[in-house]
């Protein structure tokens, strides 16, 4: 561990028990949203911090806005810093409304993408449907990250159901459920207005949940971190986190920033 | 169209009659805000989406705060690009303020610019002058855009002196026009201190005005960019877009994210 | 001069008594908050804007988190463009907090960081050991600042304890003092829960304090660099300024943007 050599005396790698996972973690992940980054931000943001990230999606549909060959060259600059690489869940939304789901799969393989995103945050998606887009991922070697959420203003979530989906999904072999929270964490799943955490939905699914290992919180806002982080722990998983807060989070987790200091006290 | 090579599935580009325009488009054009962009970053934006950029405008007097060859690199760069690049329209007022305008058509014509912005959103400018800077500018081979709309807080616009400046400035030989909605989209031209449109007032404007073609909407926000398309149309001008919102904003003209992906169902 | 050679009408530098100093400046800096920025974006911060910035804080605890090369070569760089560069003051309170701040000026020493910033916006600090931190910086030839002001939401600041302590830490040999606004700028400090000034805090705080050249305003909000810009002048020292507003807030300072373009006229 190379990059933590000048940092031995910190209070959260004193005890081992605190210390981060490195990669690949099996929980802790922290899986970023790219919603244009070129080449060089994003060389810059692998060089920099790859140790800190897990997943990269290049948000929503703009997979197919970049010159095909920039998107390849940052999906090989992703694979050959170990992060796995996916496009949004929208793109496959898209493609579904439209049946041309075999042609998304095609595309993905051949451009070498490593994970996919499978979610019905705009669309509807029977659970057989549902299935078949997690086996047919599967079929390509490609890591399937499943969503439970609808992005509509004001939706919020239904705890059995999505304990219920949590646990299929897995079963049909997904990596792990991301809790929707858009790119702006606000009025959407289990965030009210404000974006604010809606404390009796969120310790309902805590409670019901088998482990929160199998969870990715979709947090784009900094107070959600926090919140998150305090209330569950470091280690949990978080996504849609911008590429600009990339190291501010990971100091959250490890206790180097002013709101998380005194945990690791 | 290389670019497009791998979404030919794509719904929104199923039905030629959504196609979006390449460029130099008609209309649909998108203007970006740049408010200090370095070199690379700059490389960065227009390698990855010049095909979706059609204006970049360097904000405020910012111009005159870059190293001079720096300046110069950009606007070389844009111009290889395909993208049109002026000075922000505060550049020019400032200049008008200190009886500097020839200067100021000087030194944008050294320095390579393409367009300028004509504004009055911080100083008065009799219509006489107005017309005299538009002329000024074509004269010296400039696409001339202008600005209706004060920048103070709690400005509004007035539908009739609006429309009838539109087409006087188009008269005169403006591109279009654009409507003031500053670089943070509250409290001013059509939007409330929320950054909602006003509904009444952009109706009235939408009645009354020749062709939408002739309006450049400054829609910083995302929530402006969806209600626009959505109420307008995707082939609307887009201004004050941020660097970072590029790609998002082009996905919500083409339907390929959750606020828009219905329209092209 | 050169970078002002095609400038030189501009009514904010016709009068030589409004033009703003060149580095290395007495009065009128500008801090700039580093959150994590890979090389390329740290050159290009450099190349298009160095002489508008005067000192670099990696912000937080995420000094420690990039791979040491890369944060030894931002370093190098920060110098190369006579730029202050620090860790942030939440660095230091972790290892105050773990009794190891002989291990910190080690790191920082060997790290070839310029300056640091001695703080208790977290934890808390006796007069006693705040010189000893203060002396001991000097003792490593190190530029010292230091912060007044907690970072907990709803904290604000005593007037005549802060007067005291900026008093006290100048004789002590630091530079400035920093009053806490935090990255955020919200709800603390002179800030309001809306990230507006406290009028009757600020106020009796200028009527105090000796000069306002030793007070360097954390601002991150550019309503509050306007206001402050207004209220006391365009040459106070600014802190806690995102890479991507040094532009911005140098249009401000110099009457090139809408909200001070009056200022100079």
């Amino acid at each position: 561990m190379e990059i933590m050599s000048h940092i031995d005396w910190h209070p959260a790698l004193a005890d081992p028990s605190k210390q981060r996972q490195v990669k690949p973690r099996t929980t802790g992940k922290t899986m970023v949203i790219d919603k244009g980054l070129g080449l060089r931000a994003f060389e810059d943001l692998l060089q920099a911090s790859a140790n800190h990230i897990d997943i990269i999606k290049i948000g929503f549909g703009t997979s197919v806005l970049y010159p095909k060959h920039i998107l390849q060259e940052k999906i090989k600059l992703a694979k050959k810093a170990n992060v796995q690489i996916m496009p949004g869940g929208t793109f496959l939304e898209a493609a579904v409304l439209q049946h041309k789901q075999d042609h998304f799969f095609e595309m993905v393989h051949q451009l070498g993408f490593t994970s996919i995103e499978v979610s019905d945050g705009t669309i509807e998606l029977s659970p057989q449907l549902r299935k078949d887009l997690i086996l047919k991922g599967m079929e390509y070697q490609l890591q399937v990250f499943t969503e439970y959420g609808k992005k509509c203003w004001g939706s919020s979530i239904e705890i059995e159901a999505c304990v219920q989906t949590i646990q299929q999904d897995i079963e049909h072999g997904a990596e792990m459920v991301t809790i929707e929270g858009r790119e702006s964490g606000v009025g959407v799943g289990i965030y009210d207005e404000n974006g604010d955490c809606k404390q009796s939905e969120l310790q309902e699914l805590l409670n019901q949940v088998p482990s929160t290992d199998l969870i990715m919180w979709e947090t784009p806002l900094k107070s959600q971190q926090v919140q998150l982080i305090k209330q569950i722990g470091a280690d949990i998983n978080l996504g849609n986190i911008a590429p600009t807060d990339i190291l501010s989070l990971e100091a959250l987790r490890r206790g180097l920033r002013s709101d998380t200091l005194q945990m690791f006290e």
